[in-house]
């Protein structure tokens, strides 16, 4: 888990509302393009400046066609001034043809904003193997053009338009003081957690005014994203589409730790999210490994257990099924040792190794029936932690995704 | 996919209804002995003579009690003379009175049937973390000593009684012709499939009268276990409690090409009899991926299409979501290539690289209305094929294992 702040940065710390519409010098909007068939399905961002931008992006051997194009603009080493994201169509699995598309839609962008094209990040989520809707792309920007603005109103509009099986829009913002100034990172996100651990099918665009030296803002980004998007979802299992960016300033020093930590805020709020809004999801699981030998140690555990399809069943009928819990943190071959565990449930000790139970069964399901749940599986191998978050399964989500069209 | 058996082989290969109550020397029995409240849940299988046994058992970190016990007795190198298999309680996570109840388990037997301890393997699949009720075991193990029988309905008997969720017994066998004389080879087996990816929970005992030598008797085993069982569920995720074992008078040669080729039949219908029967399961899936560089890539992408949760559910809701199995197949990083692959639906070619369906979304439909459906994908690099098994996710599952209890 993100430690909470320290008191000497929590008093410099200030909680927005505005998502990445709170970040000075960014503009953004949402609209309805007609790529899907009622809801907005277009965001814009753009930046006053040109800006230094880092990216984790999908590991799946299928990328779409935007990322393939964002990489090559990245490299392009042009600074970056707007970002496109659709949904409704991931542009993905659609061969040459794809990528030309990507490209035309940074070009339509960069054409409406004066800017060159490879100033424009482009990303796209929705259903794989369908072309993107050129025309109606072209006219979607030039309304997103004409609407963007600073503040809540935009951004939720933004974090609106790249929703897919989302049920709420995704926003977070802090302020910060650093030698006496006011800085602001802020997001917006869509994904519907990690109740799919095969494609999380997740997309972050965050921001900041605080100037950072490129090199030093792809490593803080990396901090950022390990333990907080890719703890709600496996490393191997992201979809074709995943990319997280990340936008500052030109700056030419690392970020001092007041930013890593507020950055860290921005990224587990948005994560949080997506695993709140899972699909079906009825729950949220906080999964805390805690007595490991190592930090990959205590991940891997975390994730396998907050990713097993038997453990979120249980969860979502309630059942205290431990025994689910530690054959997943056996199953994952990382070291587990059946002879010095323990598990405890919203922070009361639950099971001791040997499997004498500490709750009675009762008590164990009047937990259960919490609406969020924290497992602490104590390793009891050495010192290090880390924390997974994910959900229950429940019917719902089988019903959302068996016949899953935009 | 196993091949299907040269004509030279198949006339010398005949389909029996016993399972291993058709081997003989063979004599099994199911009772109910009150570890579950009504049904049978206590199966013995007693050899007539001295056999070799081959194993493969889980590997997760937690492994059950009977499992370690009966890995001891296997060591000791007395050959089995018996098998006891419980349902209702896995006996798994019961620290170290666990180990005291399976050694003492198998002590009970033993007694029974005037062999030695050693000489008994011992297996339990249920509810991890309950102890084993002994009084009860020693009980049933005395009425299925005075139930032992050859023929189907002992080994139907036998197959009920260690079934957890299975709907359905499980049972195959087959005799065979080799210089002139008859063999059999025969087993039962339970398992509720590969839904839950994070533990198969599935139990195979296999026994014949061809005397094999040890070692040989081994590797026959595990080259079965490789092509069928093991393409059902994911190696690394096996439960705490699986096993398959494979009796055999002992020999001093290896087995000849016929008796692969026959365990190999056995193994696959038992494989496939779990896919079937799979927690809340309407529909097999048959992930046959061909052109791969090697058999192992070919096998790492046929598990991950056949175990990830998106195509899973596309196809209980007959959604023709070909860029699921494309992605999943990405998702697996195991070298798929992005620019060479196709897919076939059925037999029929459904979609060619670059996304353009060569079957219209009706046609595609009606080919997922089947009950049994078979997914090609020809990854165009090489010559290598491995066939995988799974079948749909639909809320039975959900429901099933939200209040799974024994």
């Amino acid at each position: 888990m993100l430690a909470p702040s320290p008191p000497e940065l929590q008093e410099r710390i200030v909680s927005l509302r505005g998502g990445i519409g709170s970040v000075p010098g960014v503009r953004v909007s949402g609209v309805h393009a007609g790529i899907k068939r009622r809801k907005r399905d277009l965001a814009l961002i753009v930046f006053e400046r040109e800006q230094a931008c880092a990216a984790v992006v999908t590991t799946n051997d299928v990328k779409a066609a935007p990322i393939t194009v964002s990489n090559e603009h990245l490299a392009s080493g042009r600074g970056v001034r707007a970002i496109v994201c659709n949904s409704g169509c991931a542009n993905a699995c659609t061969g040459e043809r794809g990528e030309r598309d990507a490209r035309a839609s940074a070009a339509q962008a960069a054409a409406l904003l004066d800017v060159a094209p490879q100033q424009v990040i482009v990303a796209s989520t929705g259903v794989i193997g369908v072309p993107l809707p050129l025309d109606r792309v072209q006219r979607g920007l030039e309304r997103c053009v004409d609407q963007l603005d600073e503040g809540l109103k935009a951004a939720h509009d933004a974090a609106e338009a790249i929703m897919t099986t989302d049920r709420v829009p995704k926003l977070s913002a802090y302020a910060f003081y650093h030698e006496a100034k006011r800085y602001t990172i802020g997001g917006i996100a869509k994904g519907s957690g990690m109740i799919a651990p095969n494609m999380a099918t997740m997309l972050a665009f965050l921001a900041t005014d605080f100037p950072v030296a490129r090199e030093a803002l792809q490593r803080s980004l990396a901090a950022a994203v390990d333990g907080t998007f890719n703890m709600i979802s496996v490393d191997g299992d992201m979809s074709t589409n995943d990319a997280v960016y990340l936008c500052a300033p030109h700056g030419t020093q690392p970020p001092p730790p007041i930013f890593e930590h507020v950055l860290g805020k921005v990224a587990l709020d948005l994560a949080l999210a997506m695993v709140d809004d899972g699909e079906g999801a009825t729950k949220r699981l906080e999964v805390c490994v805690v007595g490991a030998r190592d930090t990959a140690q205590a991940r891997t555990l975390a994730r396998a257990v907050v990713n097993s399809s038997l453990v979120k069943t249980a969860l979502y009928g309630e059942d205290p099924n431990w025994g689910r819990i530690v054959a997943a943190a056996g199953a994952a071959r990382a070291g587990f040792d059946p002879q010095r565990w323990s598990i405890a449930l919203n922070g009361r000790s639950w099971v001791e190794r040997d499997g004498i139970e500490t709750l009675t069964e009762a008590e164990a399901h009047r937990e259960l029936e919490e609406r969020e749940i924290v497992v602490t599986l104590d390793l009891g191998l050495g010192e290090a932690a880390a924390t997974a978050w994910g959900c229950d399964l429940s019917r719902d989500y089988v019903r959302i995704n068996a016949s899953y069209r935009t």
